[in-house]
């Protein structure tokens, strides 16, 4: 099962002179699943929402994505700690995985910017959708 | 005489699958240069700087911009209103004209969101810059 | 009635420092919606597709677009000429005009490069969905 | 000793609604700084240029970077393997260290998309630049 799954229909502006999606069009992809999820999580808290920064991501490239086909994105697998949390996508064009992706986000105090341990209420929602 | 000119690289994911620049980066140029020439204009007031907010961008393509090779801005004529300011500008690339923009932006007071008279200060700039 | 129409989410890297979605990105919405009402003509014909070129564009900023509801673009109007087609649209968020946008392409020989007629077929499928 | 060094400066539209630069356009300057090491190694010859496919990109965020102020980008290591190379890259905007990040290339026959054997030509330039 899926934690968290979106739809994107490639854009012309998001391909490059080699023909494909651009690499970092593919990390602006991650962005959107990884918000996507995240809102979730957070449900109608829209401070909680927000109180996440990006500590690193990865992306493993397996196969070229094209304009001209859907492509699916899932959260497959959200590794929680005491304040980050480690969300890894796959992306899929037309069955085929074109994309592995891994993110490391920290939950943060907003004013002091420091991190903080993701509240019980994620923890409970995170769960639920296992 | 310019006003203000900037020279850009093109990056390579700015290219499409036309193998050209994409007309959404152009526009992500103009902005570049606008926002050099109206920080310009505010001198070292960032308050002033910021206070612009865009009514309308108008950019007619007068040939391809390509990966490769510097393109040259230039801000070639800005006409004052009251509290709007027109922004001409002109992209050049290896000597040949690619592009032509202009872009109105209003100044406002930024608590009412309210356009305000473009100050003294700015007018007195831009006069000497003709 | 309208010829062509999209629903996009905004994306959260489409915002800039303002807290809206950054102009260019405005730009590169209304180049979705024109390949969308493009391929739309073309139908299956995929030569078609893609012999296009945009000779300008203008957006009129009506209002601020912001991160967290989508926005409905529409292609208002079509008005072609022998090789030009002038393509408008109206984007709306909550129900609120944000954009109006007008861009002209001009349909071209491939090879040449050079303006054509536009075929018959296309403007039979325009007349279609007047 | 750096392989390779390139300054950008900041763009406002690559700032999102967090006030900062948005993590999908670091992953599109390393691109740039990337690009402008492989030319290097390429010399003159633009199809060695253009026969390296991204296999993964690692991107570690070590503080924020922002608009107002130039970006540092160095290509601080080289790993060549066979077929592929491993790019290590660092950012800093006004001394602090803002990125870390690792791109592997893989060199490939533009034709049968294959992996093949990194040219002596480019060890031999990389070599030289170590």
């Amino acid at each position: 099962m899926h934690k968290y799954a979106v739809t994107l229909t490639p854009r012309f502006y998001e391909t490059d002179a080699m023909g494909h999606i651009n690499n970092a069009t593919i990390a602006a992809w991650f962005e959107v699943a990884r918000v996507g999820f995240l809102d979730q999580l957070a449900g109608k808290d829209v401070a909680l929402a927000r109180s996440w920064i990006l500590a690193s991501v990865q992306i493993d490239f397996k196969g070229e994505t094209f304009f001209g086909s859907d492509v699916d994105i899932h959260i497959t697998e959200a590794s929680i700690g005491n304040s980050s949390l480690a969300v890894h996508c796959e992306m899929r064009q037309d069955g085929r995985l074109t994309v592995q992706g891994k993110a490391v986000v920290v939950f943060i105090d907003f004013d002091s910017k420091q991190p903080q341990r993701i509240p019980d209420s994620m923890r409970e929602k995170l769960a639920s959708i296992g």
